[in-house]
């Protein structure tokens, strides 16, 4: 049995410390370790990480933000959205659904959602209900977005 | 003795199958291919990559594209700057110069250049002269955006 409750992750040593095991390790990590070492945040802070544990050992993440709906390029009607990035789940422990619970746990808030597919990504996304979206060099920027319509949501007319 | 002659790519069918070869072969590229078979765009119309050749290969690429300074949120003063992305170079031609030639000649504009670093990346953008940036959640969204300054340039204040 495989648990896949997912939970927030607070800023810590011990989070910031299992982040380094993933792949997409980066300013982001660097800039939240800056922020506790030097008091501008508090121990235990929440983080905009959402996490699954095996035992006590972080095992999958991803990283929601919530896009103001005045921002919003990509979805009609224009609302907030969420965008999710750094989605990753540990190599000994892929193919077991973790990767699929982080991403409807993200679909649980009902608001679109839109994400920069990786290479070699394109299957999973579209597994997960996820389309791509019309290119648009300005806006994309060389990115590979695919979003996620709630209901009664679609593609933003460019 | 080792061609670094840089050059602006053209839409045709043969850059297009050439793309393939790279690793960060997504959206933006199909986009290209729909274009250029629906007769959007014409063939051998300019493109926003520019690359360099081993005889009628294409070994290495970047596109470079130019954003309005109305939308810089990275540089001081604010001002147009080129945001670099898909740098490659394929796997049998590395550290011969190549990836640098690209860099060079996109610094060659005089303009600040932003790139998001892959993960990995932070010496070669080291080498290159770039700098990691002040992690800015709500305008980064989980990059590792690294930043060329020309002189008289510096990083915006947040």
């Amino acid at each position: 049995m495989v648990d896949l409750t997912v939970r927030r992750l607070l800023i810590n040593y011990k989070t910031l410390e299992e982040f380094k095991k993933f792949k997409e390790y980066g300013i982001q990590e660097l800039s939240m370790m800056e922020d506790l070492q030097e008091n501008i945040i508090e121990n235990d802070s929440e983080s905009p990480f959402y996490g699954i544990y095996f035992g006590d050992k972080l095992i999958a993440r991803m990283s929601l933000y919530r896009i103001d709906g005045k921002y919003d390029r990509y979805f009609e009607p224009a609302q907030d959205y969420l965008e999710l990035w750094k989605l990753e789940v540990l190599p000994q422990y892929r193919n077991k659904g973790y990767g699929k619970a982080l991403v409807d746990y993200a679909k649980s808030f009902n608001l679109p959602i839109k994400t920069n597919g990786r290479q070699g990504s394109s299957s999973f996304w579209e597994m997960m209900g996820f389309e791509s979206v019309t290119y648009n060099p300005e806006r994309d920027r060389g990115e590979n977005p695919y979003v996620w319509y709630p209901k009664g949501v679609k593609e933003q007319e460019l």
